[in-house]
C-alpha cells in the first residue's frame, strides 16, 4: 500500500537492520530510544505512511481495534460507536464490537481472545481492564484508551473524557440564572468519578450564588431512562413547598423519563418544571420541549480517543495521554423561570 | 476448550482422516454428503462442540463475523445491533461492525478487507452484495445473509426480514376502525421493496373497508426523523378539508418528526391527529404520547439471521434461508377516534 521506500530503505539509510524499522512502525517499546528517534525521522523524511495491517501466517489483514462498551442500546453509546467507525474507517482499520452486558470489567477470556488476534488497540467505553488484564495487553504491546471513564484509571492509562464538573456547574449556573432555588438532581451512581465531578459542580454553582445545596433533592440512579421517570415522579410528587421547580439529569435519556413523569402528573415544562439533561444525543430534539442539555461533543470524544489510539499503536508519543473536552451548554425549549 | 472427544477420535470412530472431520466441523463444502452424514451423526453422537474459531498462521483465533449496515444512527439500528451481539457473544464470535455511509453496497476494497479475514460470515443490514461480490465471497465458504433486505436479494441469498405487507394491512385497519378516512402516509423510498410492501398492504386495508386510498397523502421520504417532520409539516398544513386526521410513519423516528411537526402547528395528538409509527424501538414508549407502533421485531430479527449465518458456516442445512418474521401492531396512546 505504501508508496514510499521499503523498510529495507530505511534500514540501509539510517543503518539500522529492517526488523528494527519494523518494531519502531510497530511500535514496539524495545528499541533504543536514540535510534528509534533517527529510525523516526527517516520515516518522516521519507514520508512513510505506516500501513495500518498486520500480516498474519502470510496473510495480509487489515488492522482491528477492539471497541468494548459496558454497556449499549442508548443513544448515548450510537452516538460513540459512529465517532469511533468514522475515525477507524478513514484509518482503514475495522472495529469489534463487544458489550459487557452492563459489567464494568471483561472477563479473562476475552483478554485471550483479543490477544488471539491480536487488535491495534482497545477502545474501553465506560469500562476498564484488571491490573492484570491491562498487563497482559501492555505485554503485547496492544495499547488501551479509557472512554468516559468509570472510575480512575491508573496514570498509566490512557483516556479521554469530558469536564464533568464543568457540566455539573454549567447546568446549576443557568437553572439558577433563571431563578430556581429548588434544583432537583437525578444522576447516575452516586460513586461513579463522573457522577461526582458534576455534583460538586452543580454545588459550586449554589455556592458561588450563596445558596444551599439541598441533598435531600439528589437522587442517584443510572443514566437510563426508567431511573429518570422513577426519580422525577418522586421528585414531582414531594409536598408543593418542598418540590424542585427545576430538574437537572444525568443523560438525556434520562431527562426524556423526568418529561413523561412530568408528563403523566400534569405537570407542564417548562412552565412548572424546567429540565436539563446531559449528552445532547439526536433525542434531544425530537420531542417537545426540545431539551436544553449540556454537551459533551460525544462523536468528537470517541474521534479523538481513536486517534490517541491510533497514534499509541504506531509508537508515536502524543503530548498527553489524558484528554478532558470542555463542556457547553445547550439552551433550548425545556428551560424558563419559575412561575 | 471443547471438553469432548479429540478431532482424532472422531475420524478414528468414523474411519475417516482427521482433516475430513475438520473439514466437516469448519463447514467445507468439499466433502461427500455421505461421509458428511456419518461425521454429523457422530460428531452429534459424542456432545461435540464447535468451536467457534479459525486457526490462521497457527494462532488459534475466535471467530469473527462481519455486521454492516448502510447506516448506523438511528435506535433501529442500535435495536439489530444488540440482537447480533447478544446471539454472536453466545456463540463466542465477535463482531466487526462497518457502516457504509449511507450507500447500499460495499466497496470491492471491503471484500479484499474482509476475505483477507476472512469472517465466519458477512450480516448485510438493508444493503446487499453486487453478483461478483457475493460470488467472490462464496468461493471462500463466506456465506451471507441479508437482514431487511433494501431491494430483492438472489434467490441463493439468504435473508431475514418482517412482515412488511402485514404491517401497513394493520396499521391502516387500525385507524380505519377507529374511524379515520383520511389517512396520510409518511414513508421511506419509493422503490425500496419493504416500501412497496408496507404501501400495498395500507392499501388492501383501505380497498377491504371500502375505501379509496389517497395517493395525495403519500410522502416518500426516508426512515429517519427529518423527513418525518417535514412530510408531517408539509400533510397537517393542507387545506383543513384536504387535512389527514391520522398518519402512517414508516419508521418510530418518522413519527416523532410527525408528532414534532404536530406540536408546533398547536395540533393535539391524539385528540386532533392520530400517529402510527413502525418498529417499536425504545424511544417510542420514552416520549408523551406513547407512539402505537407496527413491531417487526427488530432483536429477533437479528438473533435469527445471525443464528442462520452461523449454521450457514457451520455448513448446517438450514430448513430454509428465507425467513419472515410476522409484524404486530402496539397500540398506545398516539391513536384514537377523530374529533
Amino acid at each position: 500500500m505504501s508508496q514510499g521506500p521499503t523498510i529495507a530503505e530505511i534500514a540501509r539509510a539510517v543503518g539500522v537492520s529492517a526488523p528494527t524499522v519494523s518494531k519502531v512502525i510497530n511500535g514496539r517499546a524495545d528499541v533504543a530510544e536514540g535510534t528509534r528517534s533517527r529510525i523516526e525521522a527517516a520515516l518522516a523524511t521519507a514520508g512513510y505512511q505506516r500501513r495500518r495491517a498486520t500480516t498474519v501466517g502470510g496473510k495480509s489483514e487489515t488492522g482491528l481495534i477492539d471497541l468494548v462498551f459496558h454497556r449499549i442500546g442508548s443513544p448515548w453509546a450510537t452516538e460513540l460507536i459512529n465517532g469511533v467507525l468514522s475515525t477507524a474507517a478513514q484509518h482503514q482499520v475495522s472495529v469489534i464490537l463487544t458489550e459487557l452486558g452492563g459489567l464494568s470489567v471483561p472477563s479473562d477470556s476475552w483478554v485471550d481472545t483479543a490477544l488471539a488476534r491480536p487488535p491495534l488497540g482497545a477502545l474501553m467505553v465506560s469500562s476498564h481492564l484488571e491490573a492484570h488484564q491491562f498487563e497482559r495487553l501492555k505485554r503485547r504491546n496492544v495499547p488501551v484508551v479509557v472512554i468516559d471513564t468509570d472510575g480512575e484509571p491508573p496514570t498509566d492509562v490512557a483516556s479521554v473524557g469530558s469536564d464533568n464538573w464543568n457540566g455539573g456547574l454549567l447546568a446549576a449556573r443557568h437553572l439558577i440564572g433563571l431563578g430556581h432555588r429548588r434544583i432537583g438532581l437525578v444522576g447516575g451512581p452516586e460513586n461513579m468519578l463522573t457522577m461526582r465531578a458534576r455534583l460538586d459542580g452543580f454545588r459550586s454553582a449554589h455556592a458561588e450564588a450563596g445558596l444551599a445545596y439541598r441533598p435531600e433533592l439528589f437522587r442517584p440512579g443510572n443514566f437510563f431512562v426508567g431511573t429518570g421517570y422513577s426519580a422525577g415522579h418522586d421528585l414531582l410528587t414531594l409536598p408543593a413547598s418542598k418540590r424542585p421547580t427545576a430538574i437537572f439529569a444525568g443523560a438525556d435519556v434520562q431527562a426524556l423519563g423526568v418529561l413523561r413523569a412530568a408528563n403523566e402528573l400534569g405537570i407542564r415544562v417548562p412552565e412548572d418544571l424546567s429540565i436539563v439533561g446531559y449528552d445532547d444525543v439526536p433525542e434531544a430534539t425530537w420531542v417537545s420541549p426540545m431539551l436544553t442539555t449540556v454537551t459533551q461533543k460525544l462523536p468528537a470524544m470517541a474521534m479523538m480517543a481513536t486517534e490517541l489510539l491510533l497514534d499509541l499503536a504506531a509508537g508515536r508519543k502524543p503530548v498527553t495521554t489524558r484528554i478532558n473536552l470542555t463542556t457547553e451548554l445547550i439552551v433550548r425549549e425545556s428551560t424558563a423561570s419559575p412561575a
